[in-house]
């Protein structure tokens, strides 16, 4: 207890300047949001196991955030898997909930559970922080916040183009400088047909997901582990060594992709490129990127991933197409669309470079200065004044304090004027205004002062 | 799994209206506190036991969401503890972080942790969900959000004031009819004083909080209970009883507290409804309230609590100065005031008062239907046109559905406008705007239609 305190490693604090550039950051993404018409959801912290476990994988459930059970949390262990220390069986007896691990599980349990009162297509944006036992590392972290937006309820192409002028808006409103990576599953799954692997499926996308990091001689090695002959082999790394501009990769594709499928997702890329295309920007640069796989997850067209141009930190939006969210939850056959920004690497990325406004990080307007007890209550009604009149107003309590300790504050709050209120103030019915920054000081009129300040 | 996906009792989801309305009383309440110089502070969900326990007494250790440790969580139980299903042992070996249950402690924990960086006064405020393992009911819930505000390192009464100040400004704002009942901590230790039972003084402050409950005679009997007389029992019982006006009240506790501790809590009490006096509106009523306790806290001076004057249900605000929070966490004698807002109480009663500005509740402003695909490319132009000048906008995805069906979904959104193009329009570069309200229907250009729909 006596020990110095600390909070838990991978979670932060965020003191007021930290609050004030994320809530920046937040603000951005919901004002696009917004403009598109995606409305807000918000879901519990907590949520039930049966509603978490058995939708990220095994390695996705052993990082979800297990609750104890109150009061006697034992009560149904047995004494067999007490004394055995049966982790596994004990784990689903002591506990019944755990913190959301994403934001697209509670989405889809929301949408089945509210089916009947919503109007489809379902436009909803949510913002909240989700939670992971993962080892921390840099832009890595074990609470962290998600910004999704999902349309839930059509397949209309329309969507997939609308959630990448999304992002367009978003980044270049921020001005970072990203690559819009974007492909399309069917793809993957015609690449798997045109190589006839179809059967190793899922270890294919595991492979392409990793590419970045093994290189091709990784890919090489591990398509050769997973059985591939050297004839597929080449297959896919000619596909993943492919070097081209988008309309050179739509006609190797076109090449290559001989069935249906394959064929199917080109005209999905094909058609999206060309919704999109007028509406690019400096900012937000779009690249068909062949490799980009999203590893497995629940996408079945197109997949989008954003990384930065300017700061090393690997991918701040993912999103796709998936065909079948909330199946899991008994309600199949609603195909729907979203993406999801990573606040927290966004943040680290706009720190590294200093992209915020000045303005964001304003702290009060205005600092009154009361000499004496007598002087404070009029502070005290100058200030309700001032407030009514929309400025931000702090009054200074302790009169006893030194002066120069009270300007000291007030520079560091980033505080730019003062008003100090002394016995001849008070008697003569005005103010005397000090701009801290230039040091000129003046007597002035309420009225007067409250205009020096707004227009300053 | 194929059951019934559902939510842990005591936690709610709340759907696009809810957002809304909650947001609007969290911005209520965020731009008072700026207005008078709080700043923003977030503190992680997660904290370690170590800081939780131990500082909301035994009740509240019990009603501290436990979570349970990653990978082998038995790996520092003994066989023993096990065997004999040692809970409170084992509670402590299987868990080492919990989930926030109040936002005072984090701020105690931080303001220790940052102490060399902040500029006293500190003044932060913090919005952010808590979590008790309590049972639910009316106005209980088990993930709730505290919407706090405290000001630490300054004793000054001027800040009890701005506090009283800050409370009138939001309840004015939503237009809420408050009591706010004050009182303060040091009158309570005079009645002690006065009463002569010192010793008794925690059993005293608990059963005062409670004597709103359980009435004068359920007063007496506790009273009893702790082994009071009946002289002092009458003394505590006149007290309680005494009616009258804040005037009469003050009167009162000046003939009845002869002890220092006492008179210092008059003269405290006395001169904060003197500096407020001439802030009073018609929504809150300030009352000193002789029997306000609140609880077995860390309150050392001023109390405050506020209740509704239109809807019974508990209260909606509560504070108090304390002298010593940060002494928990080793750093003693810092004087600090506080107030926190229930958010969900609040929320409770404005959606029973239906007391919401109609605009919070706006959807989109103008739905887009486009009557084929190559209209559909014209639309996701023109949207972004409308986009571009500020408009929510959202243009139909499926061009094959019933043109009735996309009047309902408007209609189900609460969307005034909807804008049609078909092959006409396309060709005649012109669009059909209709008032989805009045029914009316014309031909406008988009200059046109983006005006209308701005000043409607």
């Amino acid at each position: 207890m006596a020990g110095k305190p600390s909070i838990p490693s991978g979670t932060r604090d965020f003191g007021p300047e930290e609050v004030a550039k994320r809530q920046y950051i937040i603000d951005t993404i919901k004002q696009v949001y917004h403009r598109y018409g995606f409305q807000p959801l918000e879901t519990p912290v907590m949520e039930n196991l049966s509603t978490l476990l058995g939708k990220y994988g095994d390695e996705g459930d052993k990082l979800v955030y297990r609750i104890l059970n109150s009061g006697d949390f034992l009560k149904k262990a047995t004494d067999t898997d007490l004394q055995e220390r049966n982790i596994a069986q004990l784990a689903g007896v002591v506990s019944e909930k755990g913190l959301r691990y994403d934001l697209t599980v509670p989405f889809a349990r929301y949408v089945v559970m509210h089916q009947h009162e919503l109007s489809f297509p379902f436009r909803r944006y949510q913002i909240q922080p989700v939670w992971r036992a993962d080892r921390p590392q840099k832009g890595r972290y074990r609470e962290f916040y998600q910004c999704d937006a999902d349309v839930i309820g059509s397949n209309s192409l329309l969507l997939d183009a609308e959630l990448i002028l999304m992002i367009r808006d978003v980044f270049e409103q921020l001005r970072m400088n990203v690559t819009l990576r974007i492909n399309n599953r069917k793809i993957l799954d015609g690449l798997a047909h045109y190589a006839d692997c179809r059967e190793q499926f899922n270890e294919l996308v595991t492979t392409l997901d990793k590419a970045d990091k093994i290189g091709m001689e990784g890919v090489q090695k591990e398509l050769t582990t997973i059985g591939l002959n050297e004839e597929q082999i080449n297959k896919i790394t000619d596909y993943l060594g492919f070097r081209g501009d988008n309309k050179q990769k739509l006609h190797y594709l076109e090449n290559i992709l001989q069935n249906d499928i394959g064929r199917q997702g080109l005209e999905e890329l094909w058609e999206l490129k060309d919704r999109v295309a007028e509406y690019w920007s400096n900012h937000v640069e779009v690249e068909i990127d062949l490799s980009l796989a999203r590893g497995l997850s629940y996408y079945t067209g197109t997949i989008y991933e954003a990384v930065s141009r300017d700061v090393q930190m690997g991918s701040i939006l993912g999103g796709g197409r998936y065909d079948n969210l909330t199946g899991i939850f008994g309600l199949p056959n609603m195909s729907g669309v979203g993406i999801s920004f990573g606040l927290d690497r966004i943040y680290d990325i706009l720190n590294e470079l200093n992209l915020y406004p000045a303005t964001i990080l304003r702290s009060s307007d205005v600092l009154f200065i009361p000499f004496d007890l007598t002087c404070e209550k009029a502070a005290l009604h100058y200030a309700d004044e001032f407030r009514h009149n929309g400025l931000r107003v702090e009054v200074y309590p302790d009169v006893d304090t030194k002066l120069g300790k009270k300007f000291k504050y007030a520079d560091g709050k980033g505080i730019h004027f003062a008003i100090m209120i002394g016995e001849e103030e008070f008697k003569g019915g005005y103010l005397t205004l000090k701009n801290l920054q230039t040091g000129e000081q003046m007597k002035t009129s309420q009225k007067e002062a409250i205009d020096r300040i707004k227009s300053s």
